[in-house]
């Protein structure tokens, strides 16, 4: 019995240890999938956009510069304790583009200023008024600031460029007014803390501008080209894509670059947090200090316009159209035209966008796009013989696609609109046209080099041409 | 020519007086008409959200309370200088939300405790290591933890819910690790600072709790209910307006209702905002702790992606229809019926999502819709005798508004869907449908007590089996 027990004990003695081993060999391999995961996704955040390490590694680098003023004797003994307000100014106001650093900067140097004043005054006039009402006068003034500067923080205006300096405005004034309380040289406490912010505040923008910038207004710039691009590519591939017969296999990455306009229907906020921020910036490469940030806005809203079309398109794209074939042959036709039009008219303008190009040829395929749709209409009206033997509801797919794209046109022709106007607040530069300069000279490759000059020469006053007219346009918009 | 030169001289000197004070009138009248516009945003902003007015109050009272402890010599005594701290807490912690103030103070809570314990170990690696090494291995420490943190800050789910407290845990590890190197009592001063901290976040939070709390999930509850009913009211009024002659008046009340949906398109981002400010909320009212906020950015979407349909269809709603008016009035009839069933059943699944009870109409409402969706389909494909006579150009707007209302139909299935999974979720509980008990208490009212009684229960077991039901359906999604 005994042995048996004890070899039961051994039994279960060892079932618990290989358990254990288990279960720890299992904890193990979850916790380095884990890891692995964590690693890929620290991998991918960094290739998505390297900015972002970048953006790191300056922020360690300015909090190092800053904590220098600890360290060295002689910089600790002109601050003390003070110098924890650059370091609390470098952590809070080192952004991740130069517009939103220079604006948290100035907002808070500028707040800080103001409210050591007012603070240092409500200071002397509640010390003034006696032992006794000092605090009550002092609690006073508090509970008011705090009220109205909060209130102050929900018009619209205020939060939108000033909400850090709102709150930065509070915390200063309440930390002078009070401390004064305690603290007698009150004034060089707050001349301390004045520069020690301003010291960290300007390490931060130095080294937002100088070391490897993200500027707001050119990621705003970039974002709006490439929402009109993706529209752009939707409607060229949808053009290809409507009247295909269900059975051909899609390739899988022309769907998924069908879905892309998707993101465009939730760009606004981002656009317009960037658009905040652009307007803090200085000049910088392409764009002056006054850029027209407030026109891409515009443009942004048309282009959600257009892409809120788009996904009402979109709903056809799997969709049997089972019209007959010829009215399928002849409708087909002219939407193909019409949609890969706007997409080329898209891209086109996006490009210029892009390139701070005149948009010369995107005005060509808005009115090529125009045209198919008035072709389109005409063949409706009369183009088709034998509507006795059609079943309307066949017609209605392919007759709301048409329609729906007449819409998209007449969207596509006002992004065009808000683009020229941007391109003439923004004075965007003649194209080079290097594409359609280099088919002539293809042409004429043969002949000699005096005829190449010419065809250049006439090339630019054409382009030149095409300048006065857009600018023509504009004065009518 | 004395004289003559005199009166010249008055005449300017009375000139340029006259012009001097209508200089200062004008400036006057300026300052004052610019007074009184920022006194009326004022009054605008806070009659719009009377909560606003309340969170200003309850900002001073909670900054006045804390600064209480500079004022009276034995809180002073125990925290000294420390005491900023409990002030820069409430006016950076104190939100208008409870979800926010809640995920501010926790975030900034956490990240003190953990990066001052960080922060202490970090001081006692360096300074064990000798008066040379200290400062260059503790700069490192600084670099190394603020170029990782800042790199984990851009990872979506960190800076959804704790970018705050990555930000403290930069601050927080810099100053006590660095101040270490000055303060010999470091381990006191973290302390102090997290004893402080603690304070100030403590009162932020029971003051935004216990007095007129803003919850931020009741505000996205509201919220997707109000979308739910604009888009309601469009189809509606879209039933009516569509098929009106041009001629007609329209109010100009009418006109603004039927525009309110186009804020629901850009909903996204508050509603994302207010689910990640609910999911720190502890249970409220109808709300438990762990209620679905994500089933809400679910139907959230579902509703845009309806609103976008509506957009769409907007663009018909003053275009003139010339189609005859034989199949006018037979698309008209459907077509209305569908877009009012449309509206009919999101104003009761909003209704039904405010008052938390299982939206039992709006499933009726739905089918409605689908068989008039159905019906239209057929009278397209048979009810018309004379296509012979029919310029198709001008059916096809008709058609068009036909087709997007179907798809609309299809949105309003899915919402309807989304709103019965939140009401299984969150266990909604059955309507009183006061209304309907109502109407067939009405219908009985001159029979006897027990009848009525019977009705109820009749009632009460109908709502039963459609508990049931939605259960089901469900089940299969």
């Amino acid at each position: 019995m005994e042995i048996a027990s004890m070899n039961n004990n051994d039994k279960n003695s060892s079932n618990i240890f290989t358990n254990g081993l288990l279960w720890f060999k299992s904890l193990y391999e979850k916790l380095f999938a884990k890891i692995i995961g964590i690693a890929k996704q620290f991998k991918k955040i960094g290739k998505d956009d390297p900015r972002r390490v970048i953006h790191s590694l300056k922020v360690g680098v300015a909090l190092t510069l800053v904590s220098l003023f600890y360290y060295f004797q002689p910089l600790y003994n002109g601050f003390g304790v003070s110098t924890m307000w650059a370091i609390m100014t470098v952590v809070v106001v080192f952004e991740f583009s130069v517009g939103a650093t220079l604006g948290k900067g100035l907002n808070r140097g500028m707040a800080t200023l103001l409210a050591g004043a007012l603070g240092v005054g409500a200071h002397y006039l509640a010390s003034a008024s006696g032992k006794v009402v000092e605090p009550i006068l002092l609690a006073l003034f508090v509970f008011l600031q705090a009220f109205a500067t909060t209130f102050i923080r929900f018009f619209p205006q205020v939060k939108a460029r000033y909400d850090y300096g709102m709150l930065i405005f509070i915390l200063t004034f309440c930390l002078v007014s009070i401390s004064g309380f305690r603290v007698d040289e009150i004034v060089d406490m707050a001349h301390k803390r004045l520069s020690t912010i301003l010291i960290g505040a300007s390490v931060c923008v130095i080294i937002s501008i100088f070391v490897c910038p993200v500027w707001a207004g050119e990621d705003l710039h970039k974002l709006v080209a490439n929402n009109m691009e993706k529209l752009g590519k939707f409607l060229e591939g949808f053009g290809d894509e409507i009247f295909k017969s269900a059975e051909v296999e899609e390739s899988k990455d022309a769907k998924k670059s069908l879905i892309e306009y998707k993101s465009v229907l939730n760009s606004k906020n981002a656009e317009e947090t960037l658009a905040n921020f652009a307007r803090w910036e200085p000049g910088h490469g392409q764009f002056k200090y006054r850029h027209p940030w407030r026109q891409y806005l515009k443009i942004g809203g048309l282009i959600r316009q257009c892409a809120c079309r788009i996904d009402a398109l979109n709903g056809y794209i799997n969709s049997e159209i089972k019209a007959p074939e010829e009215i399928k042959e002849k409708i087909k036709e002219t939407s193909k035209e019409m949609s890969i039009e706007c997409g080329k008219a898209l891209k086109e303008l996006s490009n210029s966008v892009r390139k701070m190009n005149l948009p010369i040829s995107a005005d060509e395929h808005i009115t090529n796009a125009k045209k198919s749709a008035k072709s389109l209409n005409s063949l409706l009206k009369t183009g088709i013989n034998n509507w006795e033997e059609i079943n309307l509801l066949q017609v209605i797919p392919l007759a709301t696609i048409a329609s729906i794209l007449t819409d998209i046109v007449i969207c596509v022709d006002e992004i065009g609109q808000g683009v020229n106007e941007l391109a003439t607040l923004a004075h965007f530069k003649k194209s080079n046209n290097k594409e359609i300069t280099t088919k002539v000279v293809e042409k004429i490759e043969l002949s000699n080099n005096n005829i190449i000059e010419g065809s250049r020469k006439v090339h630019d006053c054409s382009s030149h041409d095409v300048v006065i007219t857009i600018n023509e346009s504009n004065m009518k918009l």
